[in-house]
C-alpha cells in the first residue's frame, strides 16, 4: 500500500507540475466533490467507492477504501457497500471485490495498529 | 413516468412469470440489496443512483430517483449525488444528468401535489 | 420491429455506400464471425447475444434475438442466456432484459404466425 | 435536431440554474477542453467525437458532429473518424454509427442550405 | 496460474467467510448460472468467456478458460470464441486476447501433461 | 517498456500464427485504420490515444503513446489530449493518466537519447 501511495503521489506531481490549467482544475473539482455538502463526506465516499467498483478501477477502489476507513467506515459497512456494487455491476466485479476485501483488512488492521501504538504512548 | 412504470411492471412479470429460478433469485437479491443493514436504505439508494449514473442507464437512474424521493432525498442532495457521478464518470454522463434533473423535478413536484391533496382532505 | 429493420437497412446502406474501405471490410468481418466454424452458428449467435446484453446495446440485442430465433433458439434457451448475462453484467442489464423478453415474444409469435400461414396454404 | 437542441438547452439551464458550484465548474471545464491549445479545436472535437462513439453516447456524438461540422469537418473526415472508433470499439458501436451518419447528413445538408440562402441574398 | 488460484481461493474465503447473506447468495447464483439447463454447460461457459472478454476482465477470462478447457473446449474453438469477442468488442480487447491465448496454451499443455502422466500409470 | 514490447510481439505471433482468418483480417484493419486518409496519421493516433484512455486500457494507451511520440507529438500535446480524455471519461481515468504521463516521459526521454546518440556520430 505504501508503494501505491508513493507512485500515486509522484505521478500526480508530474501531472499537476505540468501546469495544464484544465487538468489542475479537474483535480480540484475531484477533491471538492467529496467534501461535506448537502450530503456528508461519508455518504459521498461510499458513493465514490461504489462507483469505482462498478466501473472496476482497482486504484480508485483502494483510494476510496482508505478515505472511508479514515472516517470510520466499518468492515460490515464495507461489505454492505460491496454487495450493492456486486448486484448492480454483476460477477464481473468479483475479482475487484477479492482485491478490495484484502485491502480493507490491511487498512483496518494498520489503523488498529496505529491506534494501539498511540494509546501505548499515552 | 406512468408509462415507464407500466412497461416496467408488465415486462418484469414476463421475466419472472417465466419461472427461471436463476432470474427470480437475482431479482430477490436486487430488492434485498437496498434494505436497511450495516448501511441504511437512504445511503444504499444514493449509492445505487450513483452507480446507475456512472454506468449511464436511464431506466435505472429513474428507478433510484423515485426510490430516493420516496424516502425524503431533497433536490440539493440529488444535485450533490449527481456532482459525484459527474466527476467520477465525466462529461459522458451529462446527457443522463439532463434527463435525471428533469425526472427529479417531476417526481418531487408530483410528491408535493399528492401531499397537498392529502392535507386538503384532512 | 419493421421500423427497426428499415432504419437499420437504410443507414447500413448510407455507411457502406460511402465506400470507406475500412468500414466495408469491418462489416464483412462482422458477418463472417457468426458463420459455422470450429463453433457452430447457434453457439456464436448466443455468444453475440450475451456480449450485446452485458454491453447493454438494445439494437444489437434485437438483432441477435432475430438471428437466434431464425435458427431455432427456444424461449427457454433465451431465458438461460439472459440469466448468464444478468449474473455477469448485474442488475444494470435488467432494463435491457425487459425489452429483450418483449422482443423475444414478438419474434417467436411472428415466426409461429408465419409458419401457421405456411401450413394453411399446404 | 431542433428538439434535441431545445431539450438540451432547457435541461442545462435547470442543472446550471441550481447553482451547484461543482456542476457549474465542471461545465466550464468541459467547454474549455475543446478550445485551441497545444492541439487545435478541430483535432480536439474529433477526439471528443471518437471518445463519444467508443463510449456509445448518442447525444454526445450528435453534439460533437454539430461542433465538427461548424468548423468545416467534411463527410470523408467524419467517415475516417467513425472507422477509427469502429475498429477500437467494435461492432457494438455500429447502431450508434448508423444514427451518426444520419445526423452527419442532416447537419451537412442543413449547413449547405443555410449557405445557399446566404449567397442568394448577396 | 497456481498463484492466481491460491489468491482467488483465499479471498473468496474472506468474502464468503464474512457471512454477508447477499454476497453468499450471489456467489451461489454465479455457480448455478453455468450448470446444464435449457443450454448446456459448454455453451454457457463459452458465453461467460465471451462476456468476460468484451467486458475486459483478465481474471474472469482466465477462470472461464480453465472451466472451458476442463470440459474439452479445443484451441480452435477458443480462437473462434475470441474472434466473436474481438469483432463485438473491438481492438480494445486485443491486449486481453494476447494474455488469453497465453493462458489457453498453458492450460491445454498442463492438461496434456496430466493426461500423459495418467496414461503412464495405467 | 522493452518487456511490454516483447510480450506484445510474442503473443501477437501466437494469435496470428493460429491462422484464424477473422483474427488476421481484424489485425490488418486495425493497422490500416491509423494510416493517412481523409484525416492524417497524427490526428488518428491522437484519436486512438483518447479512445484508449476513456476506455481505460493501459496497454492500448502505451501503444498509442509510442506511435504518437514516433511522429513528433510533443509533451504539451499529450497533456492536451489527456485533458480531453479526463473531461470526457472522468476521474476514473486518473490512475491511467498517472501511468500514461510516466510512459510519455520515458518515451520522450528515450527518443531524446537516441537522437543525441545519432548526432554524436555525425
Amino acid at each position: 500500500m505504501d508503494e501505491f501511495d508513493q507512485y500515486r503521489a509522484a505521478m500526480n506531481e508530474k501531472l499537476l507540475g505540468s501546469n495544464h490549467l484544465g487538468i489542475k482544475r479537474f483535480f480540484a473539482l475531484d477533491t471538492q466533490a467529496y467534501e461535506d455538502g448537502a450530503l456528508d463526506q461519508k455518504t459521498k465516499e461510499l458513493m465514490g467507492l461504489t462507483a469505482s467498483t462498478v466501473l472496476r478501477c482497482d486504484d480508485c477502489i483502494t483510494y476510496h477504501i482508505k478515505q472511508c476507513a479514515s472516517i470510520g467506515v466499518t468492515r460490515d459497512e464495507f461489505l454492505d457497500a460491496f454487495n450493492v456494487a456486486l448486484v448492480v455491476g454483476g460477477s464481473i466485479t468479483i475479482p475487484h471485490l477479492r482485491r478490495a476485501i484484502d485491502r480493507v483488512d490491511q487498512v483496518l488492521e494498520s489503523n488498529d495498529t496505529s491506534e494501539a501504538a498511540l494509546h501505548k504512548h499515552e
